[in-house]
């Protein structure tokens, strides 16, 4: 039980247990990242046989990300759990604290029962209930596009230049440059142009922030 | 042994399987990935009980780091293995192939043998006998000295600046700016001002590409 007690307990009120260590859920959330992170990948690499793993990558970052952890989270009551000092979070940053709880939940889970069965409770309980993999398929976090949009609103110039052209037997590997205001902000290589651009807009992206 | 010939197989010897996608070892990596970071996350926190997060975190990313991994393909002899073509690829640039390679023969025991075995089979015969955790972890990736050493090669200030400190219960929080030439390059909200510092050092290193 106190494995699962500390999964609900944020850092801002834990007590120090050893120099620099402190009671928090923070420790079982990198586990349980880990743990979420290769349960999720496997179940998208057996759901999609035919998709790149650009698409996986993508799809299973949408999964795991803090918005739709803390949205789960929510969802399933961790709100009344949540142990926190109310005087340093204020209710606008308490939401990051749901799918952090949750996160650590997989990692007590994990240390108490294993892989297989936090797999299956995963798979069972919270996915196929509670995630719909094909809505979150279809929503849109298209560099490329946010890249141009935010260059539109804040009056720069935008460019994708392909600078290098590498011929192999089978396949062309291409070099693509976006640059912001003519200043190269990020690169990609990849063996399709398209997937170059869209690789240089979400370094650029990085880059400025974005 | 088709799966396990799959994972040694780079994008630029594929042949199209099906439009748009490749019999590649790139979603067996993406798989790989997933396991291996789940499988060293258990190991470093067993083996690290009083550390945080933050030393997790940073320790698994310098084992599974490109380099490390690049490494390890190359002692077990990998190179041999990786069905390339020469053409698109020179020496140069072949090095990932291996670190790639390695994560893709992960993913291809894991679907083979499961997750128990998968993990057996890293901790005795790849992280016991290939990986020096203590080494790694006296290895230096200290975003606050990166930062400063780049500003100081390229002749811009730098400044850290504790823009806020709320007042908890038991604990305060800080939020730190990291400045270069004035700008706001990065900024981090943390338990501690050290903390708060390196997670803004870390953000304007991704800012500006360093």
């Amino acid at each position: 039980m106190s494995l699962y007690r500390l999964a609900f307990r944020h850092k801002s009120v834990a007590q120090n247990i050893k120099k620099g260590v402190k009671n928090s859920n923070e420790r079982l959330e990198f586990l349980g990242d880990a743990v979420l992170g290769s349960v999720v990948a496997e179940v998208l690499f057996k759901l999609y046989p035919y998709e790149d793993e650009g698409f996986l990558t993508e799809l299973r970052s949408k999964i795991v990300s803090r918005n739709n952890l803390n949205a789960l989270g929510r969802k399933l009551g961790f709100d009344k759990l949540i142990e926190f000092d109310t005087k340093v979070l204020n209710t606008g940053r308490q939401g990051s604290l749901l799918g952090d709880a949750f996160e650590a939940l997989i990692g007590a889970v994990y240390l108490d029962k294993g892989y297989d069965f936090t797999r299956n409770f995963l798979v069972n309980h919270i996915i196929k209930s509670h995630i719909d993999i094909h809505t979150l398929e279809q929503t849109e976090t298209n560099f490329k596009s946010k890249l141009i949009e935010w260059c539109q609103r804040h009056g720069k110039d935008i460019s994708f230049d392909v600078i290098e052209n590498q011929e192999g037997e089978s396949n062309k590997l291409f070099t693509v440059q976006a640059s912001v205001d003519g200043e190269i902000m990020g690169a990609g290589k990849e063996f399709s142009k398209k997937n170059a651009e869209k690789l240089a807009a979400e370094k650029a992206c990085t880059s400025l922030g974005i």
